[in-house]
C-alpha cells in the first residue's frame, strides 16, 4: 500500500502504511467520532478545545505506530513484530465507544464506553468487525482483550493503558495545543527515544528519566488547570441536572420526548442496542436540548436554555467535613425560588497523579519502571523526589454549585442573597458567621 | 469593569475590558456560533480544523481591539476614539449571520449571511439588539452600516472589510494553526506596528511593506493549499447534491421531512423568519442527514450516507474549453448506474489574491496603501514586484467530480470504467484517445 | 522619543521608549556583552545555546518594562511610577559585570561579577555612568543599590532578584528556546497578569498560582536537564584545570604569557583594574587558549587543545561518603600517565529549587507570596503540595571527572583500565569488588 | 554503532548513526566552526542570530540524512545506497572552509571558502582527511568533487548545491528560528515527502508543488528582510573599510600589526597556508580589532571602535543612473572632516531568487523540476505563476553609506549637513534641489 498521510497539528503528519488501518478510519463507526468532542463541556471554558475524538484517536494511533516501529527496529529480540498491528489497531480504536458527553451520560443511563468499544469491535453488524475479521478470526477478540487489559502480552496492554500510555501522551499534547495552554507539553521525542520493551512490560531508560518526570508533572498540571476547571465542571453539572430532569419527566411527557428527541427514548426506556447507541452524538444531543427550550416543563426548558446559551452556575469550594452544612445554602437557593434538586449540585474532582503498584488496591496501578544501564528496573518515584512527593497523593477539590443569581446583592430577594454571601470567603464555604468573629 | 480574558491558542489571550463586548459574547445569538464550524467541509480534509466561528469572531475582535487601542494611543489627531467601540463591536459581530455550511446553503435556499447578520443586529427580538441599543438608539444601525460598508468613516469600514482586514488576519492565522499547515502564518505583530489611519482610510508604513507582502502571499497559499483542496470541495459537492435532492423530493415526501427534519421545512417552503434561521446549526443539519440515511428515497439515502461517512467523490481538472466534452463522462457515470445529476458535479474555485482599485469594476477592491516617510501613499503592487505579479490575476481550477467507483477497473461495469479512465491523464481530463496518439 | 524595537525570538519584540534605555544599550560596556555567551561551556553540549548575555539582558529589561507598565496602569496607589525607570535600568544592567566564563574565572582569579557590575555603574570612566548621571546625581548609586539588594523599596529589589524575578524568567525561557529543550517553558503571559505589588514587595494572585508552580517546576527541570548536564560540567572542569595550570606556570613562563595572552597578565599578577576586566571576553580567552596549544608546557598545551577541540573528560557520580575512596581512581589515572591534579576533578552541582524564608539562614530566601481574594498573603508551598515537596530540598550530584582514555579496554595500559572500570557500575562509583559479591 | 543524538532547536534531534560522521564532528577542523558565526555581521541587527556554522552544518547533515534514508527506503531502483554516506559527508563538510566574516575577508584577501573547504578535505595534514581516507583512498577526492559540482552523479551534486538544496533548506529555517523572524519558515516535512531522485538529478512530486513554491517565496523574503537588512550591511561596510585601512597601513606599521594581530600577517603578506587560515576565527578577529582601538592610526582606531561598539553608518538608496552624482555627497562627507575613502561606501545587494536553466549563462542554474503523475518533468515556473513572476528577476538595492554624524542638523558643520540632508527624501538619494520644485 502507498503510504497515506493526514496533516496533524500535533504530530505534523499521521502516517498510515497498513491497509487495515486506512480502512478502519474509513468506517462509519470511526467517522462517527468526528461528531464527538474530545473535551466535552471543557470547550465551553477553553474555546479553542473543540477538537474531536476522531483527531485524538488518529494521534494515539500515530504514537503507537512510532513506538512499535522503533521496537521492531531496535528490540527485535524482545518485541514480537507480530504484535505491532494489534497495538496500532487497539490504539486507533480504544475510544470507539465514546458517546456524546460520555462521562455524564454514563452516570445517568448506565452505559459504559469501554464496554461499548468492545461491542463495536465484536458485533457482527459493524464495519469495524468485518475488517478486523479479515486479519484473522480471533483478531476482533484480541483487540477487545487489549482494551479490557486481559491480553496476555503485558507490553501491548501497557502501551495502550497504563500511567504513561499512548492515549495519555496524545491527549495531554493535543488538549494543550488546542486549548492554547502550555501545561500539557512534554518532550515526546525524548520519551520515544527511551521507551523500551522488557520481558514484563514497558520501561524507560534512565537517561530519559527527567522527560518521564516532566510528563508526570504535565499531566498533573493539565488536571489542575484544564480538566478540573470550575467553569467546565459547572457546565457538566448543568448537563447532569438537565438530563436528570428529562429522565424524571419522561414517564409523564412521553409524547413530547418522542417528538423532540426520538433517539433518546431507548435510553429512557432502559432498552437500547448498539445501533441506538451509535445514533447519539454531540450534534444530536445539542439539537434535542435546543428543542427542549420550547417544551412544557419550566425547569427542563430553563436548564436547557442555560446549557445551550452557556449560563454557567457559580461555585465555591468546601471541605469534606462541611458537606452536611451545605443544606443551609440549599435552603437559601430554594428560598429565592430555585429547586435545589436541579439548581444546585455538589461536584468532586480528585485525581491521583501517580501511584506505585499496590497489590492490595482495588484499582491497581502499573507503576512506571526506569531501566538502569545494567538492565535492572527501578520504580520512578525511587529516583525522582518530585514524583515521590506526588505519588499516592490525591489532588482536587469539592465544589458546591448554584445559580449566578444568588450572588446578586440587589433585587427582591436581596436579604436571602446577603445571607448566602455571608457564607462565602475567598471563594470558599464558611459558616455564616465564622468570619466575622 | 475588571478585565476578563479568554485563553486563545492564536492570540494567547483575548482581552475584554468593555462591558458591552462581554455581554454580547454571552448572548444566545453569539453563543450559537459555537455550533457552527469555521471551515465547514474543510474539516473533513484537515481533521484539526474543527474550530468554530465563535473562536474566530473572538479573534477578529481581539485584533480590532489591539489596533484601535494603538490608534488611540498614537494617532489621536486622526483617529476618533469614539469609533473604537464601534469597530470592536462590528469586528465581533461580523459573522453573526453565518449558518451551517453557509456557502452551500445560500446557493440552494437563497439566504445571505451578511444580510442575516444585519437582521440579527437590527431585529428588536434579539438579545444582541437590546444590548446595542443601550449604547445609543442608532448604535445597531451604525454597526449594520459598517457591515454593509456604507458607514461614512472609511477607516472603520476598511478595518472590518478590505483586502487586509481584521477578519482575514484572524482566519489566516487561525485556520493555519488548527489545520496544522503553516502556510497562513504571517507577522501579525509587525503589521500591527505599521498599520495607521489616514484621512481616507487605512495604510501601512513602508518599513513594514514586506510583512504586508508576506500576508498577501500567505493568503494566496492558504487558498491554494487549504481552501481549494479538492477533497474539501468534494464534500461540498456531495452536500450540494444531497440538499438539491432533498429540495426536489420535498413536495412528494412532505411527511418524511416534517418528521425527520422539521427545522428545514420553512426553507423548503421558501418562508423562513429569523428564528427559523437561528435554529439551524451544524449539529442540527448533521442529525437530519443521519435521519435521511434510513429514508425511502434511495438517492437521498445514499448521498446522506456518503456525506456522513465521508465517502468522497473523486475529481479531475478540466479546462474551460473542455467543459462541453464532459458529457462523455456524465454518460459513462449514467451507464454504470449513477444518476449524473446527483453523482457528478462541476466545481470551479478561483480567487483573485490581490487587485488594485479599478473604478469601473462591479466589485471594486480597496487597494492596499503603503505610506512613505513623507506621508505620501503608494499602492502596494507599485512597490512589490511579487504582489504586482499576483495583482489582477486569477488562480484556481475547475474540477469534475464523480463517484470513486468509476475508477474501479475490475467488476461488472469494467469496460465503462476503462473507457472512463482513458479520459484521465495526470489527474486531468483529456479527450479519450488524445493521449494514445 | 519614537519607540524603537528589537526583534527578539523569545519576546517577539523588545520595546524601547525611553531615551536612557536606548543610549545605555549603545554604550561600549553594554555592547561588550555581545561577546560573552550566556551559557558559557553549556553551548558545547547544547549547540543551539550560543546566545549572548546581550540578548539575555535585553530580555530581562523587556519583562521589567512589561511589569512596571502594568503596575503603573493598574496599581498606581501602591506602585510609585517614579520607580519604573530605575527598575528597567537595573534589569538591563544587572549582568553588566559578567566576564568570559565568569563562574570559573571568578573561582581562580578572585573576581566577582556582581561587584564588577556595580563598578561599571559607578566608575566615572564608563559611558554607562555618564548616562545614568544625566538622570540625577544619585541615580548610579540607586541602580547599584538595587543590584546589591540594599535599595529600600523591596518591590524593586524583588523584581530584580528573588526566587521569581525578571532575570530568572528571561533566562529560563531564553535558554530553553536556544538550546531547543522545552523544559524551561512556563506561562509568562499568565504570570504577568497575576503579579502585583504589595506594601512589602511582590506577590501573585491566587488565580495564577498554578502558573507560578509551573515556573518553579520549569526552573527545577532546567537545572536537572541543562545546567547540570555532565558534559557541560566536564568542559567547565577542563577550563578550570587549564587556567589552574596557566596560573601556576605563569611565574616561570612570563614571557610566553606576555606574548600570547597579554590581557591576562593583570590577573596573573593580582593587579587588575576595570579597564583590564572589560578587555576580556570569550573571543579573547579562546584565542589565548588557541595560542597555548603551541606552547612549551606539555600539560598546558594538551589541556588547551582538549578544551578548544572539545575533548571532554568522562565522569561518574559518587556519594559524599565515598569521596575519600576516589584516591584509588586518581592513582590509576596517574598510573596511566596523567597528572591527576590536571586530568581529574571533582565537581559538585547542587541546587535548592525553592525555599521559604528562614530568618536564621545565612543566605535568606525571599519566599514567593500568593495573594488571596481578600488581600491576605500565603507562602507558595502552603498552597502547592508539589512546591512543598521541593521546598528546602537540595538536588544535584557530585561527579568525578577523568580522561576518556581511562575507559579504553585495549592498549598498553589495559590492566590499569580494567581495574578502573571495575570501579564503575551504572555510571556510579563503586568499591572495586563490591559488585561482584 | 549506537545512535548518538544532538538536541537541536530546528530539527529537534540530529541523529548520527555512522561512525565516520561522529568522528568528523569531533575533529579540530569541524569544532573550529563553533567559533564562526553563521550570520556574520547580521547578528548585530538581529541579536538572536548568534548561532555558529557548527550548528548549521549539523542541520544540513541531518536533512541530507533524512533524504538519503528515504531514498534508500523508497527509491532503491534509482538511488544507489552507496551514495548516501558520500552525500551526508559532503553535507556535513560543505562549509568547512568558511572563515571569520568570510564574504568581506575574501574580497580583501583573495581567499575562497569553497577552495579552502576542498583543501581541508584533501590536505594530508588534517584530521578530516585522515578519517575520510579510512573509507577509501579516493573518498576525500569524491567529497571534494561533490563540493566542486564535478561529481558525476547529479543526484548527489544537486542535493548539496542547487536552487533547493540541503544547505539552503537548513539555513532558511535556522536563521529564521534564531533571528526570531518567521519569514524563512516553510514546510520541510512536506518537501521531504515529495523529493525524489530521477535519472538526471532531483525532482519534486507535483502534489508538493505548493510547498516548493512556498520555499522559493520564503527564500525571497529572507533575502529582502534579513540578509539585505541595511543595518547589517552597514556593519559589513564598516568591517570592509576597517580591513582596507589595515591593509594599507600594514607596510608602514608592520611592528604594530605583528604585536597586535600576528595571525593576520600571512594575509597581509599574501603568503598564507592552510594552518594560517584555520587559525582565524571570529574571536581572534574581534580581539585584534579591540587591540587596534588603541593603535597609532586615528582612522584605524576610530573605525575599529565603531565596529566593536556597533556605531553603524547610516544609508540611503540610490538608482544605478545616480551613482556618479554621489560624489556630491562624498565631498560633503570630506567637508565635515571624514575621509570618504573610509567613511563612506557604496553597497549593492541584489539577488536572483529563482531562475530557469539558461544554457548560455555563465553561472547556469539548475532549475527545479516538478514530477507529474506520469513521471514527466516540468520546470517549476511553468506551473507556478508566482515563481514565474520571480524567475529571472533581480531584487535588492544599492545604498550609499556615511557616518551618522552627517544627519546632525546642529553643530559647527551644520551648513554642510543641511546641504547633505537636502539630498535625501524618503531615505532615497535625490538631486539636491529636485524635490523642492
Amino acid at each position: 500500500m502507498i503510504e497515506k498521510v493526514f496533516r496533524d497539528p500535533v504530530h505534523n503528519y499521521i502516517h498510515v502504511d497498513h491497509e487495515l488501518i486506512y480502512n478502519l478510519i474509513n468506517t462509519r463507526e470511526f467517522q462517527r467520532l468526528r461528531r464527538i468532542k474530545q473535551l466535552g463541556t471543557t470547550s465551553y471554558t477553553f474555546h479553542g478545545g473543540e477538537h474531536s475524538r476522531f483527531s485524538h484517536c488518529l494521534g494515539v494511533y500515530e504514537i503507537a505506530r512510532r513506538i512499535t516501529q522503533k521496537f521492531e527496529d531496535n528490540y527485535a529480540h524482545i518485541w514480537d513484530a507480530g504484535e505491532s498491528l494489534l497495538t496500532m489497531t487497539a490504539a486507533l480504536l480504544h475510544d470507539l465507544g465514546h458517546g456524546a458527553y460520555s462521562h455524564t451520560f454514563e452516570r445517568l443511563f448506565d452505559t459504559d464506553h469501554e464496554e461499548m468499544t468492545c461491542q463495536i469491535i465484536l458485533s457482527p453488524d459493524t464495519e469495524i468487525n468485518a475488517l478486523l475479521l479479515q486479519i484473522s478470526p480471533d483478531f476482533p477478540e484480541k483487540v477487545a482483550s487489549v482494551i479490557r487489559h486481559t491480553y496476555p502480552n503485558k507490553q501491548v496492554v501497557q502501551l495502550i493503558s497504563s500511567q504513561i500510555d499512548v492515549d495519555r501522551m496524545d491527549y495531554l499534547l493535543r488538549d494543550s495545543y488546542f486549548t492554547g495552554t502550555n501545561y500539557g507539553e512534554f518532550d515526546l521525542t525524548r520519551i520515544l527515544r527511551v521507551i523500551c520493551p522488557t520481558p514484563q512490560g514497558i520501561a524507560f531508560k534512565e537517561s530519559g528519566m527527567h522527560a518521564v518526570e516532566d510528563y508526570v508533572l504535565s499531566r498533573y498540571q493539565m488536571y489542575m488547570q484544564v480538566y478540573f476547571h470550575p467553569a467546565s465542571r459547572s457546565m457538566e453539572v448543568l448537563l447532569q441536572n438537565l438530563l436528570k430532569r428529562a429522565k424524571i419527566l419522561y414517564p409523564v411527557e412521553k409524547q413530547f420526548f418522542q417528538l423532540t428527541s426520538p433517539r433518546l427514548i431507548p435510553f429512557f426506556e432502559h432498552q437500547f442496542d448498539l445501533e441506538d447507541y451509535l445514533g447519539l452524538d454531540d450534534g444530536v444531543m445539542n439539537s434535542y436540548f435546543q428543542s427542549w427550550i420550547n417544551g412544557p416543563d419550566r425547569t427542563l426548558s430553563d436548564l436547557a436554555q442555560r446549557y445551550i446559551n452557556r449560563k454557567v452556575f457559580k461555585s465555591i469550594t468546601f471541605k469534606a467535613e462541611q458537606e452536611e452544612e451545605l443544606d443551609t445554602l440549599r435552603h437559601l437557593v430554594a428560598d429565592v425560588g430555585f429547586d435545589p434538586e436541579y439548581y444546585s449540585a455538589i461536584h468532586h474532582n480528585f485525581d491521583l497523579p501517580y501511584d506505585i503498584y499496590r497489590p492490595n488496591d482495588q484499582k491497581k496501578r502499573t507503576q512506571i519502571e526506569i531501566m538502569r544501564k545494567d538492565g535492572s528496573l527501578v520504580e520512578l518515584s525511587q529516583l525522582s523526589p518530585i514524583v515521590a512527593s506526588l505519588s499516592g497523593t490525591v489532588h482536587g477539590d469539592s465544589r458546591f454549585y448554584f445559580p449566578k443569581e444568588m450572588l446578586n446583592e440587589a433585587g427582591i430577594f436581596s436579604h436571602y442573597n446577603q445571607d448566602f454571601l455571608s457564607h462565602i470567603h475567598n471563594d470558599q464555604f464558611i459558616k455564616g458567621n465564622d468570619y466575622e468573629h
